[in-house]
């Protein structure tokens, strides 16, 4: 099992060191479980030091919808492309869609499912399709610091299992939130 | 081809098997063609009775986006967690995520392609990203009654590529629908 | 590689072969990485001429949602399917889901990521969850010529790397953008 593990992640490696190749520019440490999916134009796309990256997510450098009308004399010659820019320390949540031009960041954060379509500023969570701002990444720490629960290290360490369910029993989530608006 | 069939099932009866040994709660009657993604916390997933779900559906029991001020001195404890709770009889429609902290239902249900960030209250029928209820089960149950023909259920059962065929020649759907607002 | 990639092709058209047979209406001019998933019922697609779909497509012909009903006496005969008709020249963009019911176009592109619940116009741009109108391909074309720079088409076919990386230098896309309100 842990032979697997580690084959996968030289796999993963290997992958990286192709996409590099292919002109891909992304910083060391990164850290992603699975590839993302860089699209047809890899040298299009440049990610920032520390940025964290979920299973299924999607960079869309070329914009296809041109299929429509490039047969027309008049956009004969249309194409679209875009520079995506993902900068230090963001997150990009599960199946996150980023679109051609796009910069996010620094420090924010993409909520799982969020379709991005626009520029992100940086230090805010932004979620939906379209993607769009909803609090500043200090709300976010601050909402989610109120929602931990004074808690012992090393028990967490041990034993993960038994002390989130512990810890998660009385309602959803880590402790009952203080909901923003 | 039955025998490969029969392997998927059995394949998927071991996955299962598996994730409840890892503690993931889930009833018998449950029903789903593919193994949907239980993320890194199976524990903290309960999934009641008679519940649908189809392809691509992902829990989240684990907010990541932590990543980008768990560094910081005063967010250094700072763990994010939440149970997932689908009560009985819901249905989760295609490529549906659920996130941390989320009770559904019951009988409730999650129109394709969703992002449910909030619970979801009893009888409705929720949809979009995030998703909101956009109306009860039971308009949903009438809407649906009222946009099926009368029809002969042998007929339905010998033949229903041919039954289907014939009963949605006119206008896209099983018949014309009186459209909610 | 190519015989690679060369077997993929073939393994489409035998994939695509097979979907006419159980009912498929597609034509012969239609544009596809990968196979969309045409779901349990085909015979109730029908796709039209010179249409180009992404990666991650999904139609969907059977409304799942009466799995929460249907044991009740008054609703035992529900049964909700719909046809799905993509018109001539349209492009449905990556992970984009088509729900029972639906027809689109003709000359109208779906952007990634969109759910499209309701029956699309013709020769619209549509995004979103649920997908909307958001412009005309009129105006979508214009805009995207005039962000299209004067280019040599010879210099672009001969190296596009090189010329997409001088081309997207300043901004994130091919050219500063008129931006739509």
């Amino acid at each position: 099992m842990m032979l697997l593990y580690w084959l996968a992640d030289r796999w993963l490696d290997f992958k990286i060191w192709r996409l590099r190749r292919q002109g891909l520019t992304i910083a060391d440490d990164c850290d992603f479980m699975s590839l993302p999916d860089f699209g047809s134009e890899p040298y299009l796309i440049t990610i920032g030091k520390h940025v964290g990256i979920a299973d299924g997510v999607v960079f869309i450098t070329h914009d296809g919808g041109t299929h429509v009308f490039r047969h027309q004399e008049r956009y004969r010659k249309v194409i679209k492309y875009g520079r995506i820019h993902v900068m230090d320390n963001c997150l990009l949540g599960q199946r996150v869609m980023i679109m051609p031009g796009v910069t996010i960041g620094p420090n924010s954060v993409i909520a799982a499912g969020s379709v991005v379509t626009r520029t992100i500023p940086p230090n805010v969570l932004a979620s939906g399709n379209p993607a769009k701002p909803i609090m500043s990444i200090e709300q976010y720490a601050e909402w989610s610091l109120a929602a931990t629960p004074d808690y012992d290290e090393a028990e967490y360490k041990r034993d993960k299992r038994a002390f989130l369910l512990k810890m998660t029993r009385k309602g959803g989530r880590t402790q009952p939130l203080k909901e923003e608006a």
